[in-house]
């Protein structure tokens, strides 16, 4: 395997603080944007930036967003620098004083501009990316996009060339004179499991539930 | 009871599309607070605004967050408006066609003045409500904060004055044309779950895990 690209150094992506849970492997800026299904996309705005949750895909070094074309976020972030963050909560950090509780976690924060896809068959594909980050193998099985759902559909795309990537994962840090305490310290795992699926109340009563969608 | 306040209606609370997911119900905002263990906090800076994750804790009508006073995000964050969104996600919508494709989800957005808590009092019960929204009991067993952990300690408020919150729930809707198709459609539902804890290496062999933790 050859050693994947080390990831930007810019000032907003360099670490200040806890600089020890920094990552600089594009690959695991990969793992971490593929293992998600939202971000958080900050758009800067006259005031406070507007912070809204949406869909996204990875193809190589570029993240695609979708989204109506009349919806705000995007039509305010298509001009301008603005943050995609993805972040999953895989414990909580139970330490034996208030002050060392924490939490374990991966988050990715990328920052650039978003260009607005209009090129027909890239279009297409990051389209095809945010369907199956979201629900792998739906885009072979269901009714693709018309001429009209396209062109309702705005496909933003983000490089992945600035970015910053921070993990925290293992036991509680207690100070040393603490450990002799009577408290119980450790981490409570954090997971995202799927539910029974819900089918439905329209649909036709002899289609099953294609197992493969929770595989 | 008594009938909750209604939630702000300011040019950036005000839904633009999907009106009929906006929640008007303080009730509703500060429930979908409390089932949450991190933000992501929107703040302004020069370019792109910067969306980190955090924890948080609600006290009425006030969110506390708290950091590092080194961290550069509360640093910035305390002298501008910033935005603080919540989002819970609740199912992967699966329709018959690629477009209608949605997510269940629950989420909220404030948009305010971050105020760094300096009185002692405010500052404590603060730093209890984001403590007991992460790890709730643990603030009454646990080695409470000393004086040099409160002074490393940042403190900041947010009024929940002016918020949305957005709410899709339910099966998907696809267009009539499409119901004869020869596919699956419904919800599959995401669960937030504990899994099983890990206890610190360093933990004395005679402090069992405190079950009361994932009731």
């Amino acid at each position: 395997m050859s050693t994947p690209a080390p990831l930007s150094d810019t000032p907003r992506t360099r670490l200040g603080r806890a600089r020890e849970r920094g990552r600089a492997d594009r690959a695991e800026l990969h793992a971490i944007l593929d293992a998600g299904r939202i971000c958080h996309l900050g758009v800067p705005t006259e005031g406070a930036p507007m912070v809204i949750p949406t869909g996204y895909g990875r193809l190589g070094d570029t993240l695609y967003l979708h989204g109506s074309t009349g919806a705000r976020s995007l039509r305010l972030g298509a001009a301008t620098e603005v943050c995609v963050t993805v972040t999953h909560l895989d414990g909580i950090v139970l330490a034996r004083s208030i002050f060392h509780h924490s939490i374990n976690y991966r988050s990715a924060v990328v920052y650039g501009r978003l260009r607005v896809v209009t090129e027909p068959e890239e279009k297409l594909a990051g389209l095809r990316a945010v369907s199956e980050s979201l629900a792998p193998g739906r885009w072979d099985v269901t009714r693709p996009p018309d001429r009209r759902e396209l062109a309702a559909t705005a496909v933003l795309a983000l490089p992945l060339a600035e970015a910053s990537v921070k993990v925290r994962q293992g036991p509680p840090v207690d100070d040393e004179a603490d450990h002799a305490l009577d408290v119980w310290a450790g981490v409570l795992p954090v997971h995202q499991v799927f539910g029974e699926p819900v089918p439905d109340p329209l649909l036709r009563a002899d289609i099953p539930f294609p197992p493969e969608m929770i595989a």
